[in-house]
C-alpha cells in the first residue's frame, strides 16, 4: 500500500506541474524544465520506496523486464491514472475551468511516431539507470530519467504535446488541453514504446 | 552556534537571489533557475554542517521527523528569518528603495493551496533524499531539493509568488514584493505543508 | 554487436533531438538544453554497455587514449554515422521536406576554430570523467559530457552551427540545415579536436 | 607543470564561453547557463589533476584554507590570468574587434558589494564541496560550484557584470566589455570575497 501512495504522490506532482505550467502560459522552455525537474525530484524522493515509475508505460517496461512484481501492476496503474485525473481536476479548478481555446490539434501519425520514440527512450533510460547491474548504486538515475522527458518536451512537444506517459495523457485530456483522439495516441504509442524498450533491454543486457 | 551561522549564510543567499533576480527584471524562467540553483548550492555546501534547511518549514518537518534536535528549533528559525530580513534590506538598498509598482496581488485561496502543495513536495523531497535510510550516501540531495523549488516557481509562481518558505516570505514582504496578507499565507500554508510531509514520511517510512 | 546497437540508439536520439528542436523553431537556449540533455541521458543509459560515445570524434579520442578496442573502431563509426543519417531522414519526413530557407551560412575559418576548440573540450571532458583513474566511480560523467555540448551550442552555435560531432554533422547536412562544405568542417575540425584531446590527456595523465 | 596546464585549459574555456556567449548576443539566461556549465564541466574534468580552481580568488581561498601548496600560488595565478587574456584575444579576433557599443557601465559601490558577496558564496561552496571532510567522495562538487556562478550571473549580472573571478575580469576587460575601473572592482572585491570565505570556513569547520 505504501508503494501505491508514493506512486500517487509522484504522479500527482508531475501532472500538476504539467497543467499549472501550461495553463500559466509559461514559455515552452520553462515548462519543459519544470516538467522534467518535477519528474526528477519525485524519482529521487520516492524511488527508494516504489521504484518511482509515475508512468504506466514505465511500470509496463519494468514489469516486462522482471524488476516489478506482477501483483503491483494493476494497483500501480490505478494509482497513476487516478493521480493524473485528480491533478487535472485541481488544475482546472484553480483556473476556473478549461482553457478557452479548446484542445490542441496534432497530426495522428507524427504523434504516434514521436510518442513511441521518446517513450522508448524514457523507458530505455529507466531500465538502464535504475534496474541494470552496470549502473547500480549511481546517484544520477533521477536526473537521467527526468531530463529525458525535458528533452522530449522541447524536441517533439510541438508535434504530439509531449506526454510520453499515459497518466500524463489522461491528465491533459481531463484538463481540456488535448482531445480524446490524442489520449488514444498516448495510450497506444506510449505503452508500445515502453514494451519495446523492455524487449531491447532484455536482448542487449540478458537476464542479469 | 556554527550550525546557526551556516543556516544564516544559506538563507541569506537564497533570499538575496530571490530579490536580486526579481528586482533586476530577470525573465521568470531565469529567476526560477537562479533561485533553485541558489538553494541547491547552499545545501551542497552547508548540509554537512547544519543539515541545510534554510527554511523554517523544512526545520519544522525535519524536527517532527526526529532528525533535528529540539534545542535547535528556535535558533534555526531565528537565523532563517533574520537572514531573510537582512537580505531583503540589502536588496532594497541596492535598488534605492522598494519597487514602484507596489506588491503583487494574489488570490488567497489559490495561494494557500499551491503553497501548501509545493511546500509539502519540498519537505517530502528533503525528508526522503536527506534523512532516509533508503537514499543514504547519495550525491543528489541538493539537486533534488533545489530543483523542487525551481519546479514550483515555474508551475505556480504566478499564482502565489512561489515562496514555499516562510523566511523567503518574510524577505519578499520586507522587499515590498508581496503584502502582509500574502506573508500570512506563506506562514500558514508553508508550515502546514512541511508538517504534513513529516506525517506522510513517518507513516510511509516508519521510524527507521 | 550489442555495443554497436547501443551506439546506434544513443546517436539516433542525439541527432533526432538536434533536428526536431531546430526544425520546430525552438529558441536557441531551449535547443541547447535539449541537445545537451539528450546526450547526457543517453550516456547515463548506454555508457555501461558501449562506453556511450555517440560521436566519431570521441571514439577516435578514446581509441587513441587506449580505452576502446581497435576492432570496434570501424563498427562504431558505421553505427554512429548510420544513426545520424537515419535520424535526419526521419526528421525530414516528419516536417515534409527540408527547410525552405536552405542551409545556414558560416564562415569557414571561424567554424574550424570553434569546432576544433569545443570538440577538444568535449573529448577532454570524456577522457577525464569517463576513463581516468582520478575520477573512477563518479556519478557525474554524463552530466559533464552532455553539458559540454550544451555550453558549446550556446557559446559558438551561431558561429559554426555547433556540431562538435561528425555524426551530428552528417545529420544536419542530410537534413538540409548545413551545406556540404560545413560537413567538411565538422569532419576535419572535430576529428582533429578529438585527437588533440587524446594527446593532451596522455601527456598530462600518463599511461595510467 | 601539469597542474598549471590544466588550470590554463579550464580557465581558457570558461573565459572563452563568457566572451562568445556575450558577443553572440545570447539572451542573459542562456549566457548564464553556458558560463556556469563551462565551469562545471571543466571542474569535473580537471579537478582531479589541478583541483579545478580556474579563478585566482578560489586559489587564494584554497591556499588560505591550507589545501593548495604555497609554491603553486603564483604559477596558478599566472596560468589563470594568461588564459583569460588569451581567450579574450581569440574572442575579439573571431568578432573582428571589440564591441561597437563600448564597455558596460556599472555603479562602483553596488558592484563591490555584489562581487564580494557572490565570490564569497563561490569560494564557500568550493571549500565545502571540494575540500571538506564532511562531503568527501561526493559527485556533486562541479555542479555546485558551476551553478553558483550561474546563480550569481542571473541574480547580479546586471549590477556588476557578474565576474566573481579576477581572471574572468581581466578577460572581459581585454575584450572591451568592461572598463579598467570595473577590472579594479573585480580584483579587489573578488579576492576579498575569496579570503573572507576561507576565514569563515576555517572558523566554522576548524582545521579538519
Amino acid at each position: 500500500m505504501k508503494k501505491y501512495i508514493v506512486e500517487f504522490i509522484g504522479t500527482f506532482f508531475l501532472v500538476f506541474t504539467v497543467g499549472m505550467s501550461v495553463r500559466s502560459g509559461a514559455e515552452p522552455v520553462a515548462a519543459a524544465i519544470a516538467i522534467g525537474s518535477a519528474l526528477m525530484v519525485m524519482i529521487f524522493a520516492g524511488g527508494h520506496i516504489s521504484g518511482g515509475h509515475f508512468n504506466p508505460a514505465v511500470t509496463l517496461a519494468v514489469t516486462l523486464r522482471g524488476k516489478a512484481e506482477l501483483k503491483d501492476f494493476v494497483p500501480y496503474w490505478v494509482a497513476q491514472f487516478a493521480a493524473g485525473a485528480v491533478a487535472a481536476l485541481l488544475v482546472t479548478a484553480l483556473f476556473n475551468g478549461k482553457p478557452a481555446g479548446g484542445a490542441a490539434l496534432h497530426g495522428t501519425m507524427p504523434s504516434l511516431i514521436v510518442e513511441f520514440l521518446f517513450t522508448f527512450a524514457l523507458a530505455w533510460v529507466v531500465l538502464n539507470t535504475a534496474t541494470a547491474k552496470g549502473t547500480s548504486g549511481n546517484s544520477f538515475y533521477g536526473l537521467a530519467i527526468g531530463f529525458t522527458v525535458l528533452t522530449g518536451a522541447i524536441a517533439v512537444g510541438g508535434i504530439s504535446g509531449g506526454a510520453f506517459n499515459p497518466a500524463v495523457g489522461l491528465g491533459v485530456f481531463v484538463m481540456g488541453l488535448e482531445n480524446i483522439q490524442q489520449l488514444g495516441v498516448y495510450l497506444v504509442a506510449d505503452l508500445a514504446g515502453g514494451a519495446a524498450a523492455a524487449l531491447a533491454f532484455k536482448s542487449l543486457n540478458g537476464q542479469e
